[in-house]
């Protein structure tokens, strides 16, 4: 691949105008060519335009030409599965059965939402027919659903090189409603984001989309989202990252003259709760379980388990004694970008100095990304006089809190903040005994797992990937899943039209056989006068 | 009945010990004993506490038991009408008719979500069962709902004293979803807010729902509100009022250390779109329906027709020579409160004096709140110079423009900001040929209205009240409808856990008959394995 290095603009390439960067190999430390050139406040400006002029087009276009587009996608990702798992392990360092799986699942994604959009019944049709006899006063004819926003400024993370980023879940979701894109792409993975855009504008191409539907401009620094962000043209945002940067373009998106919903998913730390008898009939096999996911991916998950609640009981010590000798013993991993690297040798760094949290960790590796995981303990009383140490550390560390006094334990799930995820090990009796953590759990995170970690999320219609603050900036929406196309769109109702000017999903004969709630019923039939 | 004038918190009286106000008579300028007391900050840390407090008992509670509060509520609503009317016509001067419908709707509202919650679609049940052999990688069983925020504040709007306050949509539709709500109740009604505080007290107690889910505080200034905002248990706002009113709050709810959903109505100018076809079948006929829905309720409501386009033609000078006769002839109006009516007065005072505008409106009267209503008129050119026309004139004025060129009409209602609706008066023929027009107004508006006019909101399950910024905070919510639940809800997902663990809505059985998404088919069958 001849890598052009700029910012793709309604299928257009821009010029070379902003600053240059290079990706960096986190496995060797070394900058990977070619340059890659950032975008400038009037590629903002062009890309908006452009995205409004097709948006125009392509809300109206039929579901079956939006997923047309999406189906397009998903195959071009897959035909260039050895290409993009290739250059993303370049950037990234992730292994490549990693890349593998992610490339799938992100065109599987795409197929997702090209099914959910044919299908049909997420617009969630409504039709109350008129009453003109009704007394004191007539019903009229009120029939409504779901429409696009406009463009979707969406952030690719550096974390999921393609499923969270230019052709990710909140690109395609995006899509599917009838929405333009224009993705910032991540600044780690530059030849990734170029490879899976021009994807993108090929399946345009292909598929006689508008152009403007999709652009992706690069940015080494923030101008380029700050300036999305603010464009009165954007009208809603999608972002996977960290809690500081989801913060800032949330606190942008309020601030405009005209506010626009901003969905910021920023991690979180997971917290994981070993009960008495989960603990008694696992053991140390738990162990095993716990290490395998809080270093999966290196630890950059958004659903690591972070934070591990251990009761002291004759089981403890040993699990312990065995997440240190897996920790330990474990080979050193290669973060995303130095920055990371460095974020997570500096969070251990504090942690270690302060008393009553004690770190094991194998010998630190000099590579500038390279380094080795870190299991953190802890009392509970210590814990609650902490706040801080249950803040993410992105990387793979996780923090082990021991405590006596069933009490304690509950105080420290009532204080925690909102997570995307919390994880219960029990058996049906600790089950029936912690019905009121189950309870307290239910209010903080977007998902509870039973016996079972976090990470690995299933893209389904089920799933929710979201949760309260500082999690989500909005608990009432997921990331992940078919339901995440309900960040971008709003419902309009349509009063007293006639057949002929209703949107297809609104007509009498109901032509796309999709399930309405008509008069109060949830049925598939057309309706008849 | 006698007032106590006081806040009431989980069912017991404040002290007075905040500022005193009295409700003033708009009919006649003059205070209304007794006085009311502003509630203190301790006030509303101690509603937020007992609000916390019964959320975690309330959010267990069967939807069945939660339906049977709100219908003791709308019972007791039904029970005391004649006593709510006659106080809110003292503190309001809306006709008595008005407030009997709208006691009756505000009951009717109630009885609506208790059927909503009852029916239990609104959770959006989905489950997706496990796939323990799938390759490469099981499926979990991974099964989701939406479930209550915690407390939500609420904001009685003075232009609905019973429907859109106390125990007004916002209340109902959160109390269905299993919250807790604190209302700040609007101070120019404070004795209606007292009557319906009671009567939701007094069904609190009678269906032994715990006594902190609901609490009502004064406040003739902000800061009771502002700190309602604030408090770090309230977990949502819900606002009808005014565009400065709202925009504070969602500052305020967006500038917290954890933001929170804050949905704001914040009414619109609604325009009206006159087409060629319906001005020449229709002809003068529309100005009588005009100028009752901008005369409604003394041009009090979100919905009132401000702004309305009409094209030159033969029919033009007679319809527009009708309106400013039954303008000219109307009675005068007394509105809400001394603030309102010197805000109309002034926003027509400043409007006369500029160039391009006409205004014609009978002899003002000399009353505190007595206003005559006012018909504006204008040139296109103009209009499209004067952005500020656009904004609301709360009260009976609307403002005509007068077009020669489709394309002027057209670069208007592109220039339009969000508006909660739009409305439409034309042929057949006419929605042929401005087909986008309706394109346009389908991205302005929250309803689209066919030959209709925008007063008049029907509370049913397509009914959407909301609209992009500044109609509303969040397009993607409704203020009015079934679907409003969905404002003070959040999806939460259980994976793996064995049935007896999860809510009644998610188990294999469908204890409740609920529909439900299964493995993608949405189906009101049990699940069976």
């Amino acid at each position: 691949m001849d890598f052009r290095g700029v910012s793709l603009i309604a299928g257009r390439e821009a010029a070379r105008a902003g600053a240059e960067f290079r990706a960096i190999n986190p496995a060797s430390g070394s900058a990977i060519d070619p340059p890659f050139f950032s975008a400038t406040q009037a590629d903002v400006d062009k890309a908006a335009r452009a995205a409004q002029e097709a948006f125009l087009l392509w809300r109206k276009r039929s579901p079956h030409d939006r997923a047309g587009l999406l189906r397009a996608i998903a195959d071009g990702l897959d035909a260039a599965l050895p290409e993009l798992v290739a250059r993303a392990h370049q950037e990234t360092a992730l292994p490549e059965a990693r890349l593998q799986g992610e490339t799938k699942r992100t065109s599987g994604q795409c197929r997702m939402f090209a099914d959910v959009i044919e299908e049909g019944s997420w617009v969630g049709a409504r039709i109350d027919t008129a009453l003109p006899d009704r007394k004191p006063l007539p019903r009229p004819d009120l029939r409504s659903m779901l429409q696009p926003l406009g463009t979707i400024a969406v952030f690719g993370a550096s974390n999921f090189p393609l499923a969270f980023s230019v052709a990710g879940g909140d690109t395609a979701s995006a899509l599917a409603a009838g929405n333009s894109v224009i993705v910032k792409a991540h600044p780690a993975h530059p030849g990734t984001g170029e490879l899976v855009a021009r994807i993108i504008v090929e399946a345009v191409r292909s598929t006689g989309a508008p152009e403007g539907v999709f652009s992706m401009l690069y940015d080494e620094g923030f101008a380029v989202g700050q300036a999305l962000v603010r464009h009165p043209l954007v009208q809603a945002v999608g972002f996977t990252g960290s809690r500081n940067g989801g913060r800032a373009l949330m606190d942008l998106a309020a601030q405009r003259p005209d506010p626009i919903p901003c969905f910021a998913e920023m991690g979180s730390t997971n917290p994981v709760f070993i009960l008495p008898g989960a603990l008694r009939r696992n053991g140390i096999q738990i162990a095993t379980g716990l290490f395998g996911s809080f270093t999966l991916g290196a630890g950059q998950f958004c659903t690591k388990p972070g934070m591990v609640f251990l009761p002291e009981q004759q089981e403890t010590a040993p699990l312990i004694a065995e997440l240190r000798r897996l920790t330990g013993d474990s080979a050193t991993f290669n973060l995303l970008t130095p920055g990371i690297a460095a974020n997570y040798t500096r969070s251990l760094q504090t942690r270690r100095e302060e008393s009553g949290l004690s770190m094991h960790q194998a010998k630190s590796s000099s590579g500038t990304c390279t380094v080795s995981p870190a299991l953190l303990e802890t009392e509970i009383g210590a814990f609650l006089d902490h706040q801080e140490w249950s803040q993410e550390v992105f990387g793979p560390a996780s923090l082990v809190i021991r405590y006596r006094q069933r009490d304690a334990m509950m105080r420290a799930a009532e204080e925690l903040e909102g997570h995307l995820t919390a994880s219960v090990w029990g058996t049906d009796a600790d089950l029936a005994e912690y019905a009121d953590l189950i309870a307290i759990l239910e209010r903080k995170a977007g998902r509870l797992i039973f016996n079972g970690f976090p990470t690995g999320l299933e893209v389904s219609d089920g799933m929710i990937h979201g949760g309260p603050y500082p999690a989500c900036s909005d608990s009432r929406f997921t990331a992940v899943g078919s339901r995440a196309i309900l960040r971008f769109a709003r419902p309009v109702c349509y009063q007293g039209f006639p057949e002929a000017s209703l949107p297809a999903e609104l007509r009498n004969a109901n032509p796309l056989g999709i399930l309405r709630m008509i008069n109060g019923s949830t049925i598939r039939d057309p309706l008849t006068a």
